[in-house]
């Protein structure tokens, strides 16, 4: 009976449906056909050089048991000064395998089964997924070309009865747009005065094509942020992330994850400490995203994209598709058989709307980028 | 005020007391004292060496995205057939980042905010601290001497009502029992009857001085399983687990471990595979484990500690110390101050009988438990 209960209560928990349109692609690629990936949000590139020498040395001078390193607890502690000016403790900060488990940190410690959490859609896929599995309810709230894909804190203003939390992505997935720092400090004072917790995933921080990646703790000790060395560090098979914690929560947070998790990957951990100084290669992907934005922004247009999501960061670009289906995973599917470049149907990001909306990532290098606007521009001009 | 309810809900999550054995003994460490670290259970040797060298390889010749290994899946498949005679599908196996979160996941996906789940106390700490975290109620039930620390088929059938789960644990953490065939047997066929789901934590199967390690899966399909290279592989640092589900239960937990955690580290993916296939070495471990057991057995006891759980398997030797003490956690503190041995308290296992009982990982070098007997025994006896 408790099972079937459950059943009713999370049986709308999905996996990606981006997961198909890249099982597709693998499958057509073991079959000899040539695949250009910009279906996941991971960067094609491999850890910083040193990183990986260091992973060398620690492989053949340490065991390696259950750790936490001090060092890079200290080190992400002084990106927090460095970057932001805001002064984060060690005992708020906890190292965990991505920045996955730390979102089900934040939302397990801090909210209970039943809890509403808003966040904006489109969105992460995984945050409404995640929210589900702990028994909170996903109170989504619908973002157009009006608010630039964000939440205001006039929507969260009105919000009756207050969630018990909020989610804010800057920059977002799948949209790539940054909040504006007058409304992150808009939305925290209305989280303030209306006591809802916020979480803030900054997992895409340096990655910004204009505006300043600001942090929420630049305006609050009051909130989690998780990050991880997936996307500006270009680690995500190194599963490797954090999460700031509020300090009223930080001793929850280091039992639940004592519990939950127990310690990230040591040999992830040594060499994202060494990661963290490898900012001339690291600034080099940067500047390859930026060209390869760059040459997607001046195309696109051209195939009949012109309605795009204010590419303000990250390396996605979400676009309107309205004009040529209503059914984005059969368009994404059929996109690949066809040109073989692989990318996101909006309906992971938006269940609403994203039937007539894709995501671009363009996390790869600039000859693939080059290479699949050239295999797509008469298959959309084709249909425009 | 939900914030508030859920603080009353969880407040007692704690972290291990372990955790400031260990704490104390790494200060003195520092400060030049030698320390023997028979706290935590993990072994102090390293990954295979093969195992190694293929990270190294993998290292300069892969990026290391997000991914999850098909062959370390068919391989694992493959152990179940290989050691149990049991047909484990692909599909039912998920890789995770150990076996932490393998346990949040069965116990999220099947199991509802109020679930009562039954467990043996004594037992490992996190079962415990891991349900509340999930909003789910343990039921722990008392296991002595009498049923050799482990739960009976007996035991579960009076059990009113029914919980909605049972974990068991065999070898168990932190006794070392094993669960006779006959009686997982029983327990398995008790919890069909009962519509009682079965997690089965095997994370120290491979570690046996005696009685075969039984999988449930022998015994029914319908069980969650859970184990991790932390152990028999020495690969804890890596963290590298999976988890087995049964038929019904297998998308569920894709699409879970898709939201919540994605990927397991690719390096370690890699590494595991090769790992499973280093027996040699690995066994070499178990023969130091071997030979550590029997010289710890051979002198505890006229240490006046003669009252032990018997340690059919895994790393430990729990040991009843109400002849010295009602206080498990300042009897290990003054032990590892006085002698350079750190063990862990009985309290993580147990908060009602573990004040009287500590226990001791063998998982060192058999000069290390040489070294570590001839600095506790001066120091038991005087206390006899």
């Amino acid at each position: 009976m408790a099972a079937g209960a459950r059943r009713q209560l999370t049986q709308d928990v999905s996996p990606f449906q981006a997961i198909a349109v890249s099982r597709l692609a693998y499958e057509l690629q073991a079959a000899g056909r040539s695949i250009i990936h910009m279906e996941f949000g991971q960067p094609s590139t491999g850890a910083p050089k040193r990183a990986i020498a260091t992973a060398h040395a620690v492989l053949d001078s340490e065991s390696m048991g259950y750790w936490e390193s001090p060092e890079l607890k200290a080190r992400i502690c002084r990106h927090y000064a460095d970057t932001y000016g805001v002064d984060v403790t060690p005992g708020r900060l906890a190292i965990t395998c991505g920045a996955s488990p730390a979102l089900v940190l934040a939302l397990s410690c801090a909210f209970s089964p039943g809890d509403h959490v808003a966040l904006a859609r489109p969105g992460y896929v995984a945050y409404r997924g995640t929210l589900k599995t702990l028994n909170l309810v996903p109170l989504e709230i619908e973002c157009g070309e009006e608010t630039r894909y964000q939440l205001t804190a006039a929507q969260v203003a009105a919000l009756d009865p207050a969630p018990a939390g909020l989610i804010i992505a800057s920059p977002a997935n799948p949209t790539g747009t940054i909040l504006p720092e007058a409304e992150l400090a808009a939305i925290v004072a209305v989280c303030a005065e209306r006591n809802i917790r916020i979480i803030s995933d900054e997992i895409y921080h340096g990655l910004s094509w204009g505006p300043r990646c600001a942090s929420v703790l630049e305006h609050t000790a009051d909130a989690f942020v998780i990050n991880s060395f997936s996307k500006y560090f270009s680690m995500a098979g190194w599963r490797l992330g954090w999460i700031v914690s509020p300090d009223d929560m930080a001793e929850r947070v280091a039992a639940y994850i004592g519990n939950m998790f127990l310690t990230a990957p040591s040999l992830s951990q040594h060499a994202g400490l060494v990661a963290m100084d490898c900012r001339d290669e690291l600034e080099g992907h940067v500047e390859t995203y930026r060209r390869n934005r760059e040459l997607m922004l001046a195309a696109l247009p051209a195939l009949g994209l012109e309605r795009i999501a204010p590419p303000d960061g990250a390396f996605y670009i979400y676009a309107d598709i309205s004009r040529f289906t209503d059914d984005s995973l059969e368009f994404c599917m059929q996109l690949l058989k066809d040109t073989g470049v692989a990318t996101a149907p909006g309906v992971d990001f938006d269940p609403v709307n994203g039937h007539t909306h894709m995501r671009f990532s363009f996390a790869v290098s600039t000859p693939e980028v080059e290479d699949a606007l050239a295999r797509i521009a008469p298959w959309f001009k084709a249909r425009a």
